[in-house]
């Protein structure tokens, strides 16, 4: 057992509440000293060395002085290091499920090194190592189980469905295609660039794919839906989700996973074709992949896998290297840079 | 048997396209001569004298340019006589499952006498005749079945869960606020005037109810609602259903029955609080009685004539007398006029 010593911790800090869109300038890296001994934190946790972290569209809503209670982090304040999800190895334990060598996935710093408090509620142990484990960024972490149970539970989908998807090549989308590909349903994705509109037809198996900063919407979703859209799987909001009400087809449902065009707006965009909601009997549905971590991530995890091993699955992953790297690669989700799901490889083990 | 022969038909007409919101004036009363003669119309059908006429918020829908194929009748155009739900005397019939002298509910012309060629879908056979037959315009017909499947189906309450009905003191809602009662629920409604407010209080068993056009919406639900809201019966839209997305709880529901406050609108209100159908996981749905006239409606009507029976469940209806009164009868339902479910009194039997 190595002895307790003090370690260099670089750390990515909020610095000041985001307004509008985040900016590079809203995060600081600064350096601390953490400290290996676990009796200086209490019982309970697990003292960490993250790995990879996951950036994820929802945190800019943690970066505002608005306190939203129904995420599984808390809010973050100026000065403290931001959180997220991500995929560390335990150093130290006390907590009786997880012992030193030992990996796990969920809400950690975007640090060095992190004390988990919580592990009970915050981390899931690894029990597969043999895949990378950056895929616990990503594919078997909360992009994963989020499209799947997006896909399977929300969107109930029925053989011979038309299905699009916004916001498709993104780390949820890319995969919630292919799962409605094996549903047999015809899948659209959208997408903002056309190497990215390319990925989806190429490798991707979508049926057809567009890139909607190119002409008007109103027509591309005509054209690419001309008998309309049994399931929407919702990644942008606004114009975008207004749009698409108009194209919905009697009894479709949309899976609403996230409206990343409307988090950095002062006032979102309003949406005026709800009527579209009763004359046409949809049904929209609001979902948390944080809801389904203990009922349905094991069985969803050990079948991804599966497909994975056997190929029947694409995953398309960006790795961005470095902490010091950390603030633009985040900032950058927000305006279409990523490919596939994007995450920041801290330390490689 | 009746000799074949010519009877007067007054009949509402809509004149014209409607724009904005249904004026008298874009209605006519016309006198037609209706043939008794029954293979004047072709077979299978059946020939009704009609009773009880439903004024229902979404027939303006109908009486615009546009086609909405969602409804169970096709859209009007002017010149045609208006077509809505209601009760009728069949008076001569084609039609093997149903003969001269029986009593029916559903599709039918705001007319004396209307001809309905396609009864089996448009119609249903009224078993049960020792009740008002009016009911079947309102308890027993539409508003009854979409409060009862909206309430039971859609918003799939659990006891002691926080419910809130706009519209509560109309056709549907103080159906819905009964049944939410029996469900053992915490129900408000809200309405227009204090004496329908009153009316909720005192004899409809809502647990609180308020005047929204009394002061600012917001802090009217913040205080009616300081813990949120579980479940929202809608029939409003527009800002009401933006500030209840607002204040609902984690996990609610949304059955969406109306949005009368949008119907006449050039364009209707923009959304804003669309982000707490994820941050929450909402769940919105739209419903249409029309899709469980088969397989609902008739264990519904025998639950809900029992109710009536043993006094449990007290059903407003508001008669206006002769189709000469049917334009202004209607247009007032957009201004808020009724109290309860109001229907047209054609003839009496």
């Amino acid at each position: 057992m190595e002895e307790d010593k003090l370690l260099p911790n670089k750390q990515i800090v909020l610095k000041k509440f985001v307004q509008g869109c985040p900016k590079e300038s809203d995060f600081d890296l600064n350096i601390t000293n953490m400290s290996t001994n676990i009796r200086d934190y209490g019982s309970n946790g697990v003292l960490l060395k993250n790995l990879y972290i996951s950036c994820d569209p929802y945190l800019c809503h943690l970066m505002r002085p608005a306190r939203l209670s129904s995420f599984l982090q808390g809010s973050f304040v100026p000065g403290s290091v931001v959180t997220g999800y991500g995929v560390a190895k335990v150093i130290k334990s006390g907590y009786e499920k997880l012992k030193e060598g030992d990996y796990v996935w969920g809400v950690t710093g975007w640090e060095d090194f992190s004390w988990n408090s919580n592990p009970e509620k915050l981390l899931t142990k690894i029990e597969t190592t043999d895949v990378p484990l950056s895929y616990y960024a990503g594919i078997l972490g909360i992009s994963g189980i989020a499209a799947y149970v997006g896909w399977h539970e929300i969107c109930a989908p029925k053989q011979g469905e038309i299905v699009y998807v916004s916001s498709a090549a993104g780390g949820v989308g890319h995969l919630v295609g292919q799962f409605a590909k094996m549903s047999g349903c015809y899948v659209v994705g959208s997408s903002s660039t056309n190497e990215k509109v390319d990925l989806l037809k190429t490798k991707l198996g979508f049926d057809d794919a567009f890139n909607y900063r190119e002409g008007d919407l109103r027509s591309q979703l005509n054209k690419h839906f001309a008998n309309g859209i049994d399931v929407y799987f919702e990644n942008v909001g606004g114009d975008m989700l207004d749009e698409v009400l108009g194209n919905m087809k009697l009894n479709g449902r949309v899976a609403v996973c996230g409206m990343i065009s409307q988090y950095n707006l002062t006032e979102p965009k309003g949406i005026r074709n709800l009527f579209s909601v009763i004359h046409k009997r949809l049904m929209l549905q609001g979902f948390s992949e944080q809801d389904y971590r203990s009922t349905a991530y094991a069985e969803y995890a050990k079948w991804a896998i599966e497909q994975l091993r056997e190929n029947k699955l694409v995953y398309v992953e960006e790795v961005i290297p470095g902490l010091e790297n950390a603030a633009s690669a985040f900032v950058g989700i927000y305006h279409g840079h990523n490919i596939g799901k994007r995450f920041i490889a801290v330390a490689r083990d």
